[in-house]
């Protein structure tokens, strides 16, 4: 056969040399051993599996935030790496919570030198807004963190992925198992385009678990773990459920600008962020919805078990999620067959071929400020430190018909309406409608859903009144004073920089 | 922000280079307008979306064959590429059927320089037998396709593959519509790995279509059209179903050698492929499974209804498929949750990170000769000229634990067992029973299964029995004349050649 192929390659401009066959398992030697071909991937300590993946210092790690402040996996590796003396990583978390305040001493250590994340909290981001980091830290938001990837800035090298279930072909789910934490939209964008990936795995089940959320064809290694994340502490913090009657409020009068605002009618589609008063305006609309006999097509996003209620009933057709808030929409994720798990890929990243997000009409979406000019952060406290996240906050506002703000106009005495942002995550021109405790602004750049909520007999301001009525009630706030030095950049969803923060002067 | 980025830059060793915000639709004016955002993929006509993508003479398209015999779509955008005045392409298409004949004058005309494919069939496969092409056509399996288009070999531009049914962002999927031929295995893959990706659907439902088989991230384009295929002619040819006596003799006689081969219990595996005998074998092992109350893991591969029955029957727990073979296998795909839709890349690719096949027990493959080196052909027959197709089958025989080769003795007074293959598709390290309607022949190398057979009372006799029985009743065959002129290569499923096929010389 040599002579032929030699032949054959003269003959004809191929596009590769051909070879002559040496053997049926030449390139496949596993088969030909029954322990090999069923258990190759299943490597028994984390130590082992990193040395496997030929990890070096200065490469690219990455992890999903599913399980948000449940998560046992981001702290637990990277403290293994430290053990083993790695130096110059980055890290590249969907997100970090404040479960992860261990991962300063490992930032100081020299472990950890650059960070992607989504956003921060704790006292992680106490530090960094404080100068831990040498290298300002990078604040994407979950399309544009696929973009990033696609785009080459973000080049994982190995992605360590905790699941609650997988076989030892690595197919896995979040859906089943003790741990499970429902929608792997994070883990799967990793899954895709990491060049190694390790699972990290409670249960260890009998091929084929299928269908899966991350394929046997993406998986490198597996490592069975005692726990991957706790799926009771999902909830807390950002996805927790009010009670609290100012919400409740803010919440209904929402509900309110959706039913008048011209996009409530069958069919149209709905996202809800993770903030308790957009969660609670969900549960305001289902008697509207009921009332009126309207369906929508779709909820899309991080999915509550306020949205499962409305789709059991009927009343959201399709429910198309990235990350599941709660047990219930784990739960449904499971057992739903409308209920489709999918990529931040698929859901928002901006370069790819279509993101969900831009068929959305309503977005419903919170923020620790909105300025006169409706920018908005959700990013930076009042006192320019960072605790909070990016999400899919600028994605979906970018994408959608209509954009809904809901903010009390006051947190413990400090403006939510302000003259200018402390850090502008999503832009002005993105957001329709603010609405607060004190009154419903509309931007200007939308008169016609101004009209619309008038004619139905609302009270619609300014966003310059809410302004003001905030700061009658306070006073102007004190201006923050900032050093020079840049501790975060704050990328836009398609990789431009929309604004930075700096380091917050230290006190006298 | 333009200061703040090149002081960043000149500051920081980033990855790229940071640029300032430009707007929120900078890099998506899409967004600008409903009408774009919604239907920017939608093209009316085939000329134009071929426009659109850019495709060049001497570059690659490719198409899957899921509707098999039924295919409204390779020929039609063929001639289109040909009106349009295309020359020089690369025909990649998953296989090629006796419904393809018109190919021909598109080779003829130059259209096709290249044609990588599984098999083919009818005019098509003999005027290329008989010197059409310049280039000789390149044969793959349809694992080993996978790997050529991973390793760079098959550089596919543009991807057009018909889909019953889409959304208007390119959610695919095989199971609704109006022709809906079920899997879309082969049509995943290529989705997968295209540089673009033109649907041509036969409807398109409003978004969300999902879960999708080929997904919105994966398709640039999609063109309304009346038909993509007729799925009542999935199952003409290879898929039949069979009522000879003589091949359901063979196919009790494999279900024999199932049930003692050792590897008959719960929790085994099994693949049929598409020949009568091979389908038939599955029904005939429904009533041992009962009987001996045994459950199979699960079905891989093409699927059958006979295996949709086993699966409803309890009897088969998950159903891998990546080709429906009938419609009831389609129809089943649709509603059963546990009958799973797989690509083949990971049904058999042998560099995917973990290929199916390799968790396969047994396998039943047909044959259009087996030597007596266990050798086997399913390419060529006895006349030399190409008339079948590689399909799986060196790819599952590689894998899976029992190999069992079913096939008459005689076919129309010509020997299947012969002293040499006329081309040599799958090797005979890797096949293990040989079934046919004269006896049962077993590989040396594999002593512990004859053992098995015999302990069973079972008759086993040598593939070099069977030879000389087969010879006894028809004569030794005059051996075919061939031209030094190749024709075929044939690719095992690593990429390396195993046999090419030769010119057969002309009739005096």
């Amino acid at each position: 056969m040599t002579d032929i192929t030699e032949n054959l390659n003269r003959q004809f401009a191929l596009p590769v040399e051909l070879k002559p066959f040496q053997g049926a398992h030449h390139q496949t030697p596993w088969l030909d051993d029954q322990q090999t071909k069923h258990q190759r991937k299943i490597c028994p300590t984390l130590e082992q599996v990193i040395q496997k993946t030929g990890l070096k210092d200065g490469m690219t790690i990455s992890f999903h935030h599913a399980f948000r402040e449940g998560d046992k996996v981001i702290n637990r590796v990277v403290a293994c790496l430290a053990e083993m003396g790695f130096q110059g990583l980055t890290l590249a978390s969907s997100s970090l919570m404040t479960c992860n305040d261990v991962l300063i001493e490992h930032i100081k250590s020299g472990v950890i030198r650059r960070i992607y994340t989504s956003g921060m909290r704790g006292k992680l981001a106490e530090e960094i807004s404080n100068g831990l980091m040498e290298e300002p830290v990078q604040i994407h938001s979950h399309g544009g963190r696929v973009k990033l990837i696609q785009d080459g800035e973000l080049n994982i090298d190995v992605a360590f992925l905790g699941v609650p279930c997988c076989d030892e072909f690595g197919n896995a789910s979040g859906t089943q198992g003790h741990s499970n934490c429902g929608s792997l939209g994070y883990a799967m964008v990793d899954a895709q385009f990491a060049h190694q990936v390790v699972l990290l795995s409670e249960e260890i089940v009998a091929f084929p678990h299928m269908p899966a959320s991350i394929r046997q064809d993406q998986v490198d290694y597996i490592v069975p773990v005692e726990q991957v994340g706790d799926p009771a502490k999902i909830s807390v913090g950002a996805a927790r459920i009010t009670s609290n009657p100012r919400e409740l409020m803010i919440a209904r009068s929402a509900a309110d600008v959706i039913e008048h605002s011209g996009y409530f009618k069958t069919g149209f589609s709905i996202q809800t962020g993770s903030g308790a008063a957009s969660t609670a305006c969900t549960r305001f609309m289902a008697e509207r919805m009921k009332r009126q006999q309207i369906v929508a097509k779709f909820a899309l996003g991080g999915i509550t078990g306020s949205i499962v209620d409305l789709h059991e009933q009927g009343l959201i057709e399709k429910v198309l999620d990235t990350q599941c808030f709660d047990r219930r929409a784990a739960e449904s994720l499971g057992k739903n067959p409308n209920h489709v798990e999918i990529s931040t890929h698929v859901y928002a990243n901006p370069a790819s071929k279509a993101a969900c997000c831009d068929q959305v009409d309503i977005v419903i979406l919170s923020a620790l400020e909105v300025d006169t000019d409706f920018n908005v952060n959700v990013l930076t406290g009042s006192d320019g430190v960072m605790r909070g996240a990016s999400g899919g906050h600028c994605d979906v506002a970018a994408a959608a018909n209509l954009t809904i703000i809901v903010a009390p106009l006051l947190r413990t005495r400090i403006p939510t309406v302000v003259k200018h942002v402390t850090t502008q995550v999503t832009p002005g021109e993105n957001i329709d409608v603010v609405v607060t405790d004190h009154g419903i602004a509309v931007n200007p750049a939308r008169p016609e859903i101004k009209e619309r909520l008038e004619a139905a007999g609302m009270q619609v301001t300014t966003i310059e009144a809410l302004y003001e009525k905030a700061i009658s009630l306070t006073g102007t706030p004190k201006p923050i004073e900032f050093t020079d030095r840049v501790v975060g950049i704050v990328r836009y969803r398609d990789g431009s920089v929309i604004d930075v923060v700096r380091q917050v002067k230290p006190m006298e």
